[in-house]
């Protein structure tokens, strides 16, 4: 007797699954190892591959499959029932974009990574210029196609690729409440702040000790060294399936708090990785729920957990122990207050909890225009600069610190970044729930302990993989739909707990 | 107009090409970087990649237009001739055997590469021996099959895939001839050699200087950093394409030498794969010609050109610049002394040019006992410390020293360790050739400099990739068939060159 229906896909995707992590590597091992002449081989492979993924998961057996399977529901398990709709949540993407696209993208995306590093380091937005136009064009059809066959806007079609179920008007539901509260808020906070002396933490911070006290963190977190790395490269990530997972931070040997806090946050995407329904891991049931709720995590850990009282304590010790700093620089309150320090800064991925939300919005904004022709790609700079101006009041005085900060438009993530801010969002909502059913966190995390925090993560989020929406994962895990009012709550909580004191004094 | 079934081939195997770069990384990455827990994950990768590669070379598509364009070859170049008839080749050879057998084999060498060095690590082949039973068994059937399809004795069909068109004849023929004279020239060097007092080495040399100083010498011989890396491995190893070339070797604090020997070792089959045709690059007859050649050409750079007196004299203000060493121990004389140092010892890549063929004529002996069922693997650790003991006198007291030092039967190399014996036979054929032709090698080579070398080799070798086969290769270059009498009258010509002197005085 031959498999049904519904177990022959699961072998095929099964399948499928190993070459997603084959790629993965290939793409990790681009970021680290690769040298850098070799980028042309490279995007030769990675477009093999994903032409062959794209072949397999389009095939008409599949497609014969999946209507088989559909037809006789009534024996499956929930779960079963839920993979197969990932499954053909999978193939209705991949058949809606034709072959030939997929393998221009993946050649032209791997030659504007190699370059935009190099404009990057330059400095020079015009050597990645021609390469961005060739995949901003790229991607608009794909857009258009995508859109199409789903019955969705084409920026919409981009951003469901990334968090299913997810829609602009989700998305500007909760930047218009952010981009309402967030100005007025800094403004008071850096005012707040400023009429407190911060003492300075200069020192200069080796970059092997940087790695070693990494490494300690990550391995109290529970990251798990010997089915995973960390190494460094321009831009952190993480790349790899569970059972080999990857992540990357850069030392900056001034700034102690860039490379942990990022690869901290690359830690807290690896760790809802690590625990998807590990029976699940080679299913599509089994893949995490979208990058919203991937960034989700990673906020969590990074600007929740790490940016608290009770990780300060834990930290500091480990501070003292690493570089053999001590005291009233050192203090807890000290570091406490850097760690918190609102800035308007011009990077991202070191922005404080206040500001990343605003980094968010330009990028949003400038790339719906991108793929609209609103903007041209020679105009981004301009745009971006002014775009810094008018959220955060600063200006960039070159593109690496503007508009080459990030890869995501290099490897065509357009739809990408609205994914940061709602994971924002979503974090704060999580965190409260959590908070309220975890007795004891705080103490916990002081004593460098997180088997409470990722306990109740594995319970409510990363143990249900794919099985529920967006949507219906945060209602299942918070009893309330998504809001960002927690978000807001609890910024104006933590920055402005000071506030009457002062004004008090 | 479609193109000619000859240029879908092409493009066919462009994509197969392609995948053959991933699955190079894949393993590059396995034995390199990835953590040690990994190995179930990348073994399913492997699996997924090596089957599929199977099914695309072995489709009912391939077939047909290989019999389409092979109805009209008068339209084609010889290059495209020799290029389809490579296309043959491999395809005959991959749909011998089933995809089962293929999938079962990756997934039991990738274990068994584990396991194996784990085993080695810890000097136990207990551990180690359950898979090895396993990979056995399945490259037993796999010979079967493939002897079956290729009208070739078993054994044979796998050295066939290794060095096309080489056969047990070949082999034994050369064997013979080596095992005859070398027996009685190891004791006659020995002998002279240990009349004449070698003056110790004894230092430490620091892993990052000996880089420093590998690094150098394989920019001086012409190794492209911007395309390719030096990492470092439990056993030194190439993998990569043209384009993207990784090598690796091990650094012995105590031995200089093993860690640079085995670098240049790798570099020189490096160089034969970057020198290969770049315009058939991605196609099957711009590979290499087999395993036999491609060691002729490592151990040509690593025996003939790097343990020769004009080598050391480009070497020792190399060591002088990097470890600071100086004196009589360091004079030219003395390091000669040791770089040619005939000893019986129990690491074949650690071997020098008159044992090292002794290594291998022990493992085609075993292989071949292992395989025709002769020699049970439980009984394998004590076959090869007798064999070493009958052959060079020396017992391993450890498994890690003894049958656990290659890598090759764990990853289901069987019918490979003759290349290596072969290839230093083709090597000093070649070399005399080569010297012969090239005026000046030995002062270009004492300044630093391999263009005359090198030039020679990509004209008469590395340029013509598959266009020939292995034996019309070294007639075309050398004027004269594949025989071993210029080895032999190579190493008495080098290692005997002191004993009329030494027996005069």
């Amino acid at each position: 007797m031959s498999a049904s229906p519904y177990k022959q896909l699961e072998q095929e995707f099964k399948r499928l699954h190993s070459f997603r992590g084959a790629l993965s590597l290939l793409r990790w091992d681009a970021a680290v190892m690769m040298p850098r002449g070799s980028a042309d081989v490279r995007g030769e492979q990675l477009a093999a591959l994903e032409t062959e993924y794209h072949a397999l998961l389009t095939s008409p057996r599949i497609t014969r499959l999946l209507d088989r399977a559909q037809a006789n529901t009534q024996v499956l398990s929930d779960w079963q029932i839920a993979n197969l709709r990932e499954m053909r949540r999978q193939r209705d993407h991949a058949i809606a974009t034709p072959v030939t696209l997929i393998s221009r993208l993946a050649l032209a995306t791997s030659r504007a990574e190699v370059q935009w590093l190099e404009a990057r380091q330059q400095g020079r937005f015009e050597l990645f210029a021609p390469h961005l136009e060739e995949v901003v064009s790229l991607v608009r059809d794909k857009a258009a196609l995508l859109g199409q066959a789903l019955n969705l806007a084409p920026y919409d079609a981009l951003v469901d690729e990334f968090s299913p179920g997810v829609t602009s008007t989700d998305i500007e539901g909760v930047f218009k409440s952010l981009s309402r509260r967030l100005p007025s808020l800094i403004r008071e906070v850096i005012g707040l702040q400023d009429a407190v002396p911060l003492k300075p933490l200069a020192a200069s911070f080796r970059e092997d000790k940087q790695r070693a006290l990494v490494v300690e963190i990550m391995k109290a977190v529970g990251f798990p060294f010997d089915r995973g790395r960390l190494d460094e490269s321009e831009h952190p990530f993480t790349e790899g399936v569970p059972g080999d997972i990857r992540v990357t931070t850069r030392f900056d040997r001034t700034d102690l708090f860039s490379g942990l806090l990022g690869a901290l946050h690359e830690t807290g995407h690896a760790m809802y990785d690590l625990g998807l329904p590990q029976e699940w891991r080679d299913q599509p049931v089994g893949r995490d729920r979208g990058m919203a709720l991937e960034e989700s995590q990673s906020l969590l850990l990074e600007m929740l957990v790490c940016r608290s009282r009770a990780f300060v304590a834990y930290l500091c010790p480990l501070l003292a122990k690493h570089f053999g700093v001590s005291g009233a620089d050192w203090s807890p309150e000290n570091t406490y207050a850097h760690i918190t320090r609102v800035r308007r800064s011009l990077i991202r991925v070191d922005a404080d909890e206040l500001t990343y939300p605003l980094h968010i919005l330009l990028r949003y904004e400038l790339e719906k225009k991108l793929l609209a022709g609103e903007l041209a790609v020679r105009h981004l700079p301009e745009a971006w600069n002014s775009g810094m101006e008018q959220r955060l009041g600063i200006r960039p005085t070159s593109d690496a610190d503007g508009c080459l900060q990030d890869i995501h438009w290099a490897v065509g993530s357009f739809g990408y970044f609205p994914s940061y801010a709602l994971g924002a969002v979503m974090a704060v909502q999580l965190y409260e729930s959590l908070r309220a059913e975890v007795t004891g966190l705080d103490a916990e995390i002081a004593r460098g302990e997180f088997s409470g925090l990722f306990g109740w993560l594995r319970t409510h989020v990363h143990g249900l993989g794919a099985k529920l929406s967006v949507h219906e994962l945060i209602k299942s895990a918070t009893g309330k739909a998504l809001s960002p009012a927690p978000f807001i709550r609890y910024l104006e909580g933590k920055y402005l707990e000071g506030a009457a004191t002062i004004a008090a004094a």
